[in-house]
């Protein structure tokens, strides 16, 4: 095995592993969105058969993972290391799916930017030799997460413009060190970013900053810029933290034509009424899943930046009157191995 | 870099990375425990001259944080990833202290267990050539968790014998590829077990089983036994926890003579009125690097297991009657990088 590259904050895989497989699973607003045909699986219930939302939204996860280890022909027993998380308070979703999941299990939290960092880590994992097969797997659910961050549904609460709606889904990715691809090339991990935002209903303007700064970093650190990818793909800014991240790296020269948001592309902000777009852990994770990596697969797409963006706060914070940092892991994903 | 090894769930690392630096930050009950000489700082006031509880144990880990890397002669900017949690609802005492702190930064949520996780982690990635400085980081505050997990103080709920005081307390580890010691020789990242445990005032029971399978695994994988090391610690057990543990692996023909429990290390459990003894992510986290590191440095250990154990309900989970899963990830750590 050759000697990894570091340059900056981003790590650069001289035998890039590959994502071999990947799968997405929503419930019934995901099913009436643009990306519908794109997930593996659908839901017309958003309980799944459960009683509460919170273990509905582990039965989701169960269901994304199953049917990924199904595509991939891969058995629970192959797979050394699950990385995963979700938004419930203790990461209680991801937690009650794996006692149930004979595997190993790293639980991460990293808000709705989780997606990329248990990919990035995974991929990580895998490159290094410390693993064949690892599996990220993160979640959120609209209902466990309104009731937690903001109120019970049955309150009726208004929603404000700049709100984003917490996607009902699950992405699952398989990471292996060789295979078909489509590949991780580079990862550059986040660092937090505040920018005093203290609106819990304006996420999207709380975690443009990261994001801008991540994929600065990233620019910086390989000397490449927005316009060298067919496309960079955020997820979740929705339309407020879309015009903010454009600004924010218009003003450092850096122009982004070809960015696309996943709290966008997974609903219809005209017709379905989810304010600002869609957000989540499950949100970039499903959008990653059903339709970035796909295109990359189907060589539509030959090279892009991957990005999930996260909102660290609590509701706890968030009554203390804090602030709302954020953060942004970035990823190089490509449909050939080479170059 | 030589390929590593992995034999089952245990990774064995060809050329073990080493934990140059560590540093342990208390509060005023850890002050007056046993183990109050090991520690660096050690605070009268738990509220670290912060407003909030969430607030101080953000300050709480800042101090650690700053006095290991002051220790270790290390920047800030020469650390290329913080891999770090806790157990507040988002994990925002780590995120908050990161708004602060110019470093990648990778949430982890593993209750207890998270400092084992992230020194297993950060060994990998130093390991495999992705990083030359990687922090592990964690905390707990006992303030925090007793109003979030359980009642506000204020209420003065009378705490039941089996319940396990959360340390006000943090831990640091800077972790590096080469170095004098001590050294991560292997880790095995556990499985969630389930033994239906509702009890949240008897997290040692939820926690023993775990503890019990990542040990049975990392002695399949490597054909030795807990006799093979000078002590096995766990994090945190207490009295209860400690009992099954012994019991589940006697069971299984495995005898535990040397065990040591961070949780009843860290107070002195006849005069400090803890319970069943301690716990939190910063209890294991401040006697790995107070008590068990230093040891390793002066070659009092030669080697050791040290295990970090994790309860991984919420209080939503409780109140809806579900029992507790726990995790426990294992370091093998010897003062020689060698044998």
């Amino acid at each position: 095995m050759s000697t990894q590259q570091r340059t900056g904050d981003t790590i650069r895989f001289s035998e890039p592993p590959s994502i071999v497989e990947f799968g997405a699973v929503g419930g019934k607003k995901e099913g009436q969105g643009p990306l519908a045909a794109q997930f593996d699986l659908l839901f017309e219930e958003n309980t799944f058969g459960e009683e509460t939302w919170e273990k509905a939204e582990s039965r989701l996860q169960r269901h994304c993972l199953d049917l990924t280890l199904k595509k991939a022909h891969c058995k629970p027993e192959q797979v050394n290391l699950l990385l995963g998380g979700d938004l419930q308070n203790q990461c209680t979703a991801t937690a009650y799916t794996m006692r149930n999941v004979d595997v190993p299990f790293a639980g991460l939290y990293g808000a709705c930017s989780t997606m990329a960092e248990a990919v990035g880590l995974a991929a990580c994992f895998t490159a290094g030799g410390f693993a064949d097969t690892v599996a990220a797997l993160t979640s959120s659910h609209f209902c466990a997460a309104e009731r937690q961050f903001r109120t019970p549904l049955t309150y009726g609460a208004k929603r404000t413009p700049t709100a984003q709606w917490t996607a009902t889904a699950s992405g699952c990715c398989i990471v292996k060190p060789q295979g078909d691809g489509p590949y991780v090339k580079a990862v550059t991990f986040g660092r937090v970013r505040d920018y005093e935002i203290c609106d819990i209903n304006n996420m999207g303007a709380a975690m443009a900053p990261a994001a801008a700064e991540t994929i600065l970093r990233y620019c910086a650190d390989t000397g490449r810029t927005p316009a060298d990818f067919d496309a960079v793909y955020t997820g979740d800014l929705g339309i407020v933290g879309s015009r903010l991240l454009a600004e924010l790296l218009k003003k450092e020269g850096v122009a982004l034509h070809n960015h696309k948001d996943c709290g966008l592309l997974l609903y219809d902000i005209d017709t379905q009424e989810v304010q600002a777009g869609g957000s989540g852990a499950g949100c970039s994770a499903s959008v990653l899943a059903a339709h970035v990596l796909p295109m990359l697969r189907r060589k539509e797409h030959n090279r892009v930046l991957f990005l999930s963006t996260g909102a660290l706060m609590s509701q706890i914070t968030f009554l203390q009157g804090e602030s709302i940092p954020g953060v942004a892991h970035l990823l190089e994903l490509s449909s050939q191995r080479e170059g």
